[in-house]
């Protein structure tokens, strides 16, 4: 394949996009790979196209070899399925619903767990049929709020999704760890820098469930990891519950006055103003609980208000609160909710009116650390007032524990494998083991060997597809432009024709054929009348990994090959160069 | 690639889908290439994605021989350019809107005019970077009243669409050939049985226009075609205006008593009972002049009653007319519809309230065969009457001509050459000189080579990809099931092991093996504990070309190799039949 820059249905441009903030957006703009539609929507044009298809058969290529059949399902939906697993629901406004012309209700899908489970209870009926794996490479739709950084999170975008469908638990854990391996063999290719971290399963319920992050500073998720291995989703730490203290020697509690300390600087700064402690050390935020007021939006629109207990010195992190809560989303607690439960102090806020025997009606969770025995200093409910040495589980109870406190650098990892050290990344893929939870909700059942009939169990593993060329994109450039793994580059050579000589466009040419006849494809670059130097700027921002330059070199007998990732030069022989560069392209 | 049967994700059915009533349709859901997800909507199982893959690719093949370049457009779309250009209104009710979270009015991409037209506007800008064409193979959506067959007529379907841009109407002369000749490959390899027609270019507008038909007795399309050449889908046959005739012979008009003959027969019967021809020719059906009614339902919903004349022996054809108002809808004329206009006498309507001085205000379009000057017996606008010796242009005139009335075998071809004969065909492909409407509509410019600018000229061209998959197998099959053209099977040899012996599934092992090697697909029958009758039953029906069977032959060492169209068998060596097979795939 010869791919003609002068007739190539191509611009680069020289400017960034106005609302491109991320290079990878940037430069897959500039280097004309894809063009913005709509907000979140995008145009895959020729060369994008070309990176798109590569990505989806290395996915496909990976899939097939453990054994997963591809099949393809509509993107437009009827609304049952979705209603019968509460996903119609659930999804609220992050799903495009439409009606069709005799008023059904219809979505696009965002995944397609009821449609796999559906088609599954269609053909199968026996543990026989099973284990199966089967997937898609589809267009999936989410109308996301805040789309972002071109296709890196768009609202229509391109998943491989498949699913695992097993008669018991063992076949599951087989299921996922093809999976998993294949993964891993797809991520390498790709050519990521990525981590495996534990993750939440989030709206889909389930049970194992690891993420594949590319690492990435733009990246829109945190991970956290220990020098020994422990590596999570910042979301999916679990921080275990601290273990109970002795609370005999400590004091009843007693309440305090502290006017004008609705913050917890304030808070510490009155206490060691006026309040010494017996054994004489300073108050520190970390002996202080924290009460803080969210409300959560259910996806039916009810309001739900909720009270979380933190140690001081330690914000609530809003991902990781979100994560809990979902498929609730989590607003702000407002002055005129505070209105409705006069009960609450603002700035003053105590477990005497949140605990358990509370007079608020309000749900309070604490974070994990507030060890049973332990003694706080806390809101006293009016204003102006703490309370010290109130002391958990004597003095207040809470209805639960909530994994929401912000994770730190040097934080202990959970499974104690060392200070946990935080990064950002890209989600590639995820892999998790769905259960039952659909088989159950749409009656996917099959005989068993004894003739009973049983819930099949589903793992669902997904990998995004658009993403991923802009995640690959976003590790793999300068500040010239793209430099594209090999396997996945637009084409394995870019040969340059600079001069007006019309010599150098015969030879060009000539090689050009040479090598697309030796299997490989070749960006061509035949234009006229355009300067040499905006041919090497074109070449280095569109990023091809081989780059050939039929030139000034020629009257010599040498033509230029230049390594895109590198930025080494070889002057090789003409005779040689088609050789060279089949050799360089497969090694 | 080896796909065995006791792992495919493959169930077929003995029994007819209960909603399917063409061959193709039954077909392809017994044999477990597709499963019906929405009406309209499907789901492309393995078996079934494989064909489709293999369709694409024989399209993209042709595509991109001919220098077209491949793209892909989202499939969710905003408002704004179809607004531009009026499809938002003209598609009515056949397209899919929806709003995002925000409000934004947004549709699922019927085709993509809009889309292309815009992306070489931002592209480009000089008659230097033309001639262009691009492509995409994408899903496309319309919210078809009536889906119908399975894939055939579906409301989720893939297509192929490309669009040239020229900066002349000669450059367009070229491009539409080049697409034509690709067209021609592509029906060819497709192994259709197809004829070309000349087409309506229907909502689209522009000039030349010609559609690819598959023949089937099934297909939606009627087509006429003459012994010398003449080809034209019905509804765009073009009846010559018949020439103007000498009408000084004829007598003044005359009203005449004609009680209850509201119909042309009970009309004939009455004017030969009772008003007899001064010639002594009996009156024939051909001799009047029936007045139609209908109601046009526009884009914006508005309705415009409009009255149409044609010769009494000749019914109107609703395709006809329908395709010659789009995007008007054509509906009945009601009763209360008949209330509103009194001048209108039921069953006695004539041009003397319809014609143009008429008192109706209806618009009143004629059939081109009645000429200037011939005279007719009809409606004398009231209820009992008709008028005889009315002649056109002397006694009445219309608003104009339309091309409504049937076409009916044994026709004269508009070009001369010869009687039209009419059958049915199922439309694969459309090509057609859009010309500059939606250049005009979108600004879309270039420079031409004396600096200024001009408008630039499109060609537009379609494949129904998922529909060719239908109309293939509506071509191709008997009544044991589908029988599959080589080149789009989903496998190039079925290979049936049969018996309960271990040494049979052995040397099909092997065979399957080799041949793999070899470089040819395998569907292998590897199922234990399913007889021989259930396996010969399922490999007629999913139709692969070639069925090798090993099984009782073996001892004699032979394997049984069957051609699945003509049923031709042959025992072929043990030895040989790797090498056998390959010849026979790749003859």
């Amino acid at each position: 394949m010869i791919l003609r820059m002068s007739s190539m249905f191509l611009r680069t441009l020289r400017e960034d996009p106005a609302d491109a903030e991320v290079p990878s957006h940037k430069l897959l703009v500039r280097a004309g790979y894809i063009r913005r539609t709509a907000p979140g929507i995008y145009t895959w044009l020729p060369l994008g196209l070309r990176v798109l298809r590569n990505v989806e058969r290395i996915v496909r290529e990976e899939m097939d070899a453990i054994g997963a059949q591809e099949l393809v399902f509509p993107a437009l939906l009827p609304r049952e399925p979705y209603e019968a697993t509460g996903r119609w629901t659930e999804y609220g406004p992050n799903i495009f619903r439409l009606k069709d012309r005799k008023g059904a209700d219809m979505l696009l899908g965002p995944t397609h767990e009821e449609m796999f489970t559906l088609v599954v209870k269609e053909l199968y009926s026996s543990y026989k049929d099973l284990p199966l794996s089967i997937y898609q490479i589809q267009n999936k739709y989410r109308d996301e709020a805040r789309p972002r950084a071109g296709v890196l999170r768009g609202r229509e975008f391109v998943m491989k999704d498949s699913y695992s469908f097993d008669i018991d638990d063992d076949g599951l854990a087989v299921s996922y760890e093809l999976h998993r391996k294949a993964y891993i063999n797809i991520f390498d290719r790709l050519g990521f820098d990525y981590v495996i971290v534990k993750a939440m399963s989030g709206a889909m319920g389930g049970s194992r469930s690891e993420e594949f992050l590319a690492i990435a500073e733009n990246g829109e998720d945190t991970f956290v990891r220990s020098p020994g291995g422990y590596a999570a989703n910042v979301e999916a730490v679990v921080v275990p519950q601290a273990e109970a203290v002795d609370a005999s020697a400590v004091p009843a509690a007693e309440v305090v006055d502290t006017p004008d300390t609705p913050t917890i600087d304030t808070l510490v700064d009155a206490m060691n103003a006026k309040h010494a402690r017996s054994d004489g050390r300073a108050w520190t935020a970390s002996d202080t609980l924290k009460n803080v007021l969210v409300m959560l939006v259910h996806p039916d629109g009810s309001r739900e208000p909720l009270a979380i207990g933190v140690p001081g010195d330690r914000a609530i992190d809003e991902k990781r609160l979100g994560a809990q809560l979902e498929p609730a989303e989590v607003a702000a607690f407002e002055e005129s909710d505070f209105e409705k439960h006069p009960s609450l102090a603002k700035g003053y806020i105590g477990p005497g009116v949140l605990g358990a025997e509370n007079s608020s009606g309000i749900r309070y969770l604490l974070d994990p650390r507030i060890a049973e025995g332990s003694a706080w200093v806390t809101g006293a409910d009016k204003p102006g007032f703490h309370v010290m040495d109130l002391v958990h589980g004597r003095d207040f109870t809470a209805d639960g524990t909530i994994q929401a406190a912000e994770v730190r650098d040097g934080d202990p990892a959970p499974d104690g494998s060392g200070p946990l050290e935080s990064a950002r990344g890209i989600e590639m893929g995820h892999i998790f083991q769905l259960g039952r939870k659909y088989a159950e909700a749409l009656d996917l059942k099959v005989l068993d060997q004894n003739g009973k009939l049983v819930t099949v169990t589903m793992g669902s593993y997904g990998v995004g597809v658009t993403r991923a060329v802009a995640a690959i994109a976003e590790g793999n450039h300068d500040e010239l432009g793209l430099v594209w793994p090999r396997e996945i580059a637009p084409a394995d050579v870019h040969l340059v024709a600079t001069g007006k000589d019309s010599e150098v466009f015969t030879k060009a040419a000539e090689i050009a054929a040479e090598l697309e006849s030796r299997g490989l494809s070749v960006m061509y670059d035949d234009r006229e009348k355009v300067s040499p130097g905006v041919k090497f700027k074109d070449a280095e921002l569109i990023g091809v990994p081989t780059i050939a330059v039929v030139g000034k070199g020629l009257v010599d007998g040498t033509i230029e090959v230049k390594d895109r990732r590198t930025g080494e030069r070889a002057d090789i022989p003409v005779a040689e160069v088609v050789d060279h560069l089949v050799a360089t392209v497969r090694s």
